[in-house]
């Protein structure tokens, strides 16, 4: 079978996995990213490893053309768009406005939230021999994160999406979703710097690197209204879609290019800046399609596929510590954090549950940890595992926390990064 | 730079370049296709030879993980994913009942419109020095197919799509596009059987596994409503465009591997059977901004970007006589069967001329033809010119034939394979 062919193939099996298993994950009451990151690990070499049979086994002399690339390769890069996309996506739902109601509890607790699993994470692997720098520091950014989009569908499912808890969750999942992305940045940018032996001279650089480029950034934002005003008047088709995702692929070379830092910060930042101008709403209703169709369940069940659970075997006590130190560190750092900044207790506990969820972003700092050598796959794995066990507890560990709700229960669908989608045209 | 910075810098020169070069052929009259594929030409080996400058090389050991893949193996896999696409969507738009309407003229005009161009292009091809097999009979096959996409922009513009013409036009040019693809799978067919010496027990099974295919591709469209029925109630995101997606990439890969056609056809007949579902309006909205965004410019790019006019050199009186050809025997093919099916003089001269613009499937036929080394990149280039060079004369003559528009201009969006899409929500 030609190159070509494997391919198409793939992503049939892709797609149809992803859809299902999403799909199969609500009906349990789970979201449906755990389904997906779950079915992945199961068609990869943890379970099926699909990758490898025959079928899809290394066409005899290249194809046709003789030209063709490897299969996972091709497919590792349409993975690597669906997270830019994913990304873009996260940051084009990111509401600067609703932030700054939510205001200061929220950015004190997801302060808390990042801090203390950072600090937990990064102890558990010097418990466990890994040295400090870097892969102690990379397991800590790992693990800072909260899954913006499984809070929210969660509290959606709950009913209490509204609520003063809910407001906050949502916040400070957002706020350290940002966190985040900065701390893998930095991470990134002074791991590469350092590489060498630690540098003054090449880390002062690298700081420079980064100032330029959100500089550059922000400033180039200014005429982002400008310049979809005039792709929306070019009168082709998909043109403001096609200038979103320009702009997009844009910053996300710009970001690791010219600041050192990850692509994926450039496409959320693309994102933001979007967001705030007329042209959100196109650039949402298109996005939606072009995203969530093919190039997400490439990246969640690439992860599936990259991951290999039976390489844990006497890793077994490092991952089990860590998925607790992600779900303590991270409900205390919150709780805490917003009891101190004026919630009651009960309230606290709320958003302290509410923020252990894990998901895209720690997914995305343990995948590019892999790809650039900080970690390696044995702890990739075990992130992975650790992504999908506080996927899993936050769920039900919520609905008992809140009180019941009231009036009919509504099936909301299943977004991975953000508020509902736009209907499709009927 | 890394080897996924190089795609994501690549995609942004290709998206920008096809956008703004289907604008500018839009302000001068002519349709976006010639634009994009002209802009093509001019990034390719023709000109500026993009993929050949120094930001493209290959990086060094080939990237972090070691397993990237080489950049315009990648490229062409998404230009073959864009066309695809495209031809699932021009399926899709394929209106089977309209068809019918128009009648015995459009089907007999299309007809003429298919032999003659094939015996004339053959013809030129032997006149040339080419052998019959394969190549005259390739460039043959080259020449059959009008574009739907490009016949009907231009009806539009000329406020000429309902007339009795027009409509004519339409349906002859759609179903020449199946003619078409018919006549490259059969070519593709007995090409492959009688690549060891023509042998009739090869042919004779290459024919079973065409009918296998399309009774099977039938049979199975049958069940395509209980399939997006079920999908569209699975509960999650894009559901119903990932249930078409998986639909067009098996019947695309089923074609192939178990017809021994084109993996287009399969596509194509994918996006005619979800057309007659009520879920056509679904699949249309969401396929729409996947389709046109990215995956399109890839394919219309890819073209130039493989074409190479410095290679006409000696081919430049091949090239011009191909040309010729093209017109006229399209237009006195579709012309004089329309005449004998009962139009007048002056509306056969209309339906001839509307039918002279090559697009899409001429392009495609060319692709596959020179992926599987049935003919060489010279012809290529030749038939691409031919393309450009058809496509540029049909709207100029059109407007010549038909009398000036009454009311006010309308600028109507550009389509590239059907009616305009739905508009993005605002």
């Amino acid at each position: 079978m030609s190159h070509f062919l494997q391919l198409l193939l793939l992503l049939a099996i892709v797609v149809t996995a992803a859809k299902l298993a999403g799909a199969l994950a609500s009906r349990i009451g789970q979201p449906a990213v755990f389904g997906e990151i779950l079915v992945g690990l199961v068609l990869g070499p943890t379970v099926l490893n699909v990758l490898g049979w025959p079928l899809f086994a290394a066409p005899a002399g290249g194809g046709a053309a003789g030209e063709s690339a490897a299969l996972l390769p091709v497919f590792r890069d349409l993975s690597e768009i669906g997270v830019v996309l994913l990304m873009f996506v996260a940051g084009l739902e990111t509401d600067v406005a609703e932030l700054r109601r939510v205001g200061s509890v929220a950015f004190w607790s997801a302060f808390g939230g990042v801090v203390l699993p950072f600090a937990g994470g990064a102890a558990v692997a010097v418990a466990f021999g890994y040295p400090l720098y870097w892969e102690g520091i990379f397991i800590g950014a790992i693990l800072t994160a909260t899954s913006v989009s499984i809070s929210a569908q969660t509290l959606i499912d709950l009913g209490a999406l509204r609520s003063r808890e809910g407001s906050t969750i949502l916040g400070a999942a957002v706020i350290d979703d940002v966190m985040g992305i900065i701390v893998l940045s930095l991470v990134v940018a002074f791991a590469r710097a350092s590489a060498g032996g630690v540098n003054l001279g090449q880390i002062a650089i690298v700081g420079v690197r980064i100032a330029v480029f959100f500089a550059a950034a922000v400033m180039a934002g200014r005429w982002l209204p400008h310049v979809f005003r005039w792709a929306s008047a070019l009168g082709v088709s998909q043109g403001v879609l096609g200038a979103a995702l320009v702009v997009a692929f844009l910053y996300s070379w710009a970001a690791e290019y010219v600041g050192a830092i990850a692509a994926i910060t450039g496409a959320y930042v693309a994102g933001v800046l979007i967001a705030q101008t007329e042209f959100k709403k196109q650039v949402d209703a298109g996005i939606h399609p072009l995203t969530y169709s093919m190039f997400v369940p490439a990246f969640f069940i690439g992860i599936g596929l990259q991951a290999n659970g039976r390489e844990l075997g006497d890793r077994a006590a490092f991952t089990v510590v860590l998925v607790l130190v992600a779900i303590v560190a991270k409900a205390v750092g919150c709780g805490v954090c917003a009891r101190l900044a004026g919630f009651t207790t009960k309230e606290a506990v709320r958003v302290g549950a509410g923020m252990i969820s894990r998901g895209e972003v720690g997914l995305i700092v343990a995948g590019y940890g892999l790809a650039s050598g900080l970690i390696d796959r044995e702890v990739f794995s075990a992130s992975v595992i650790m992504v999908l066990a506080t996927t899993m507890v936050t769920p039900p560990l919520l609905r008992l926390l809140f009180p019941p709700r009231h009036g009919p229960s509504v099936v909301v669908e299943e977004t991975v990064a953000g508020p509902p989608e736009p209907v499709e045209a009927s």
